[in-house]
């Protein structure tokens, strides 16, 4: 075996150095600070699940790509693809104790077992936000401002738009053209395909949920409507699901966010349990995938065996996100900073240091201490490289004068300052 | 299936209510505060790692405890059991371009598949220390005082001590007794179990790996010795082990802990790959397990395949200490705090409530929004709850004068102020 088949994560895993984790820290950050300012609260669950919950609930296609395993009871668990069955389970077991609406935020490792490509891996981390029991607009309103907000946390509020649909607008539609209700599951799955696979391909599997080829015509006619208008003077006038669509985008006026925000009757979500508004999130240029995605959706809970409630949820992903970082060229780069490096000539010196690095870390000042006595052309090589305000390197001089130079390692400047002063606790 | 069955996780995992992520926060919050306040550097690896590498490393118990599976291509996966193999792995994939010492920590989940009892369960988190390339007592030091300073960041800065030992210590003491150097690490996970299995047993083990009937006897009347200075009289005199541990005890002195550490031969710590000091953190009253554990380690990377590098780790588990927070009475309990609740009594306020929020959320205000009109008894017994600073409830009247009251739900006073005011950002 090759060193570097040895030492490598399994295939799709990823490895995070200090470096990627700056990275992921701050997208984490991001994240957390929206979904806290916006009033969610953080919940969890474990990345190990009941096989049989996944399949309860499950969009058609994860279904396949679960790692799944037995242990040894025999039972069958899983790694989980996304975590809104979690919720979902979470929820019904404490449903007569919960107050609702409530609003959750998880940050969830999820993996798939799937081909890999850009932004595709076997496990990625899946910012949720999810509102439970609010039957009000606002509720979407919430959590797709609270997902543009972490992205204008992170320098990107100008580079994302938020496409915008109601798959009971679709459902209007469909039935006007002459699809059957109990085909449009099948037709929104089909036509969630769009792009991925070829329009002779999507014809083929629209004609296999069962619609005519009159309204296979009619279906991939639909995907043409441009504008709200459109779609409401195909449907004879406004219709309650164009009503939502319009009072969702003046909610998200008030929110700031109209500039980021428009209507696309392509976005339908290819999982099955969305019943109302959709949305995506796409960089502007649309060069990435989906960075976020969501909707509302009805029947999870009760399908898995809860109280009917209905709810509203988002994923974001961390892969894309920081593809975009990257592509925009703002992708943090410093690896965590310290306030202060540390480092000593001589045995003799060694206690002086510690004795300076343990008070001024009680002081909340990050130090890096030097865990043996170096040469301080190695001391200021390794301080030097970044990341390190001020550095501190004390000679056999310097304990028998007492003081110690502090140099601030941005201009060079450097200050002096008793051993005393420095480890004696301010008052 | 009953409800109850249906919605718990599997069985050993656990589910984290926004209460209990009250709890796993400040103890995240604690571990991260006191591993930058030190220099240590965030890393991560996937929780999913191949079967060969934990088997390579491992503890001898550990690897019939691993949650194994295969993958569609048939490679070998499992879910770490702790997070060494990996780290481990990542430093020996970058061998040549890692600048040594590297001082790394990561908060990993790790599975063991073992029977549930207190302090026990099938995940935990485990915060891990790792001091990579440094072969001064001060890595040890470092990671102690670390692990300590988290303890008094969670207010349990007095209730615990470190009991710490060296295995090269107990090496020469065996060896005084006449127990050849390869019996050792059997003898060394023999005499781990003292305490777990009766002495009887013990012996049995003991006799088992090698040990003649005079070298049991000698190996229990060790675990009798209660001071460096006996053990040092035993080995007639200082020797290069007593005195590494001695100059550990002046190095933490350094670092305030004097009063948390002392020498105990019994500490041994389970996995084989321990060479040098080890230590674990007990509550005082040492009626838990032990919240943390560690040691230096000098062969785990040459064991993997990688060039031998000396290291020193530590794992510090979330599921003792969350114990020893609720036992001392100082769980943090408080869900997560809001500065504003705001809430409106009819639609018409709704516009003016969403822009409210939208701009005290701007000024990274935490603020939960009323999702739809309720009355002021529904708003204020909700807001009233706790976690809320102050509360802004719209009605007509408001609206129409253009102000609102921001009511301290602390204290119950009142200030009116402009809406215009509030929404307009302030330069």
């Amino acid at each position: 075996m090759s060193a570097e088949t040895t030492f490598t994560a399994p295939r799709g895993m990823r490895d995070f150095y200090p470096t990627d984790m700056t990275v992921r820290q701050a997208i984490f950050k991001a994240w957390t600070d929206a979904a806290r300012a916006s009033g969610f609260d953080a919940y969890d669950a474990c990345v190990v699940e009941s096989l049989d919950l996944l399949k309860r609930k499950g969009g058609e296609e994860i279904v396949d790509q679960i790692y799944c395993f037995k242990d040894k009871s025999d039972r069958d668990l899983a790694l989980r693809a996304e975590m809104t069955p979690s919720l979902a389970r979470m929820v019904a077991a404490k449903q007569n104790e919960l107050v609702f609406p409530l609003k959750w935020y998880a940050i969830a490792q999820c993996f798939r077992y799937e081909r890999m490509s850009r932004g595709r891996k076997r496990e990625h981390y899946q910012w949720n936000l999810d509102i439970v029991g609010e039957k009000s607009l606002l509720a979407e309103a919430e959590v797709i401002a609270t997902a543009l907000d972490a992205l204008r946390r992170l320098g990107l509020g100008d580079a994302v738009s938020v496409r915008i649909n109601n798959r009971a607008l679709l459902a209007e539609l469909l039935e006007k053209t002459g699809v059957p209700r109990d085909h449009h599951a099948a037709a929104f799955l089909a036509l969630d395909k769009r792009g991925k696979i070829d329009d002779e391909a999507l014809g083929t599997l629209l004609r296999d949920s069962g619609l005519s080829p009159e309204a296979v015509d009619a279906a991939f006619r639909l995907l043409q409507v441009q504008t709200l208008e459109e779609a409401e003077s195909l449907l004879g006038g406004p219709t309650p699901a164009s009503q939502a669509l319009r009072e969702l985008f003046d909610l998200l006026a008030l929110f700031g966010c109209a500039g980021a925000i428009r209507f696309d009757i392509s976005v339908i979500r290819g999982l099955g349990y969305y019943t109302g508004i959709v949305f995506e999130g796409f960089d502007s240029g649309h060069t990435l995938r989906a960075l976020f995605g969501g909707g509302r959706y009805d029947n999870l809970l009760g399908d898995i065996g809860g109280r009917p409630e209905t709810a509203v949820g988002l994923g974001f992903g961390d892969v894309v996100v920081a593809e975009l970082l990257s592509d925009r060229g703002v992708l943090p780069s410093a690896v965590e900073s310290r306030d202060f490096a540390i480092g000593f000539m001589t045995e003799a010196q060694r206690a002086d240091a510690i004795s300076i690095a343990y008070a001024l870390r009680r002081q909340e000042q990050r130090v890096d201490l030097g865990l043996h006595a170096e040469k301080p052309k190695n001391f200021f090589a390794r301080a030097g490289k970044g990341g390190v305000a001020r550095a501190i390197y004390i000679g056999p001089d310097d304990t028998a004068r007492g003081t110690v130079r502090i140099k601030n390692l941005a201009d060079r400047s450097e200050t002096e300052t008793t051993i005393v002063a420095l480890t004696t606790p301010t008052p």
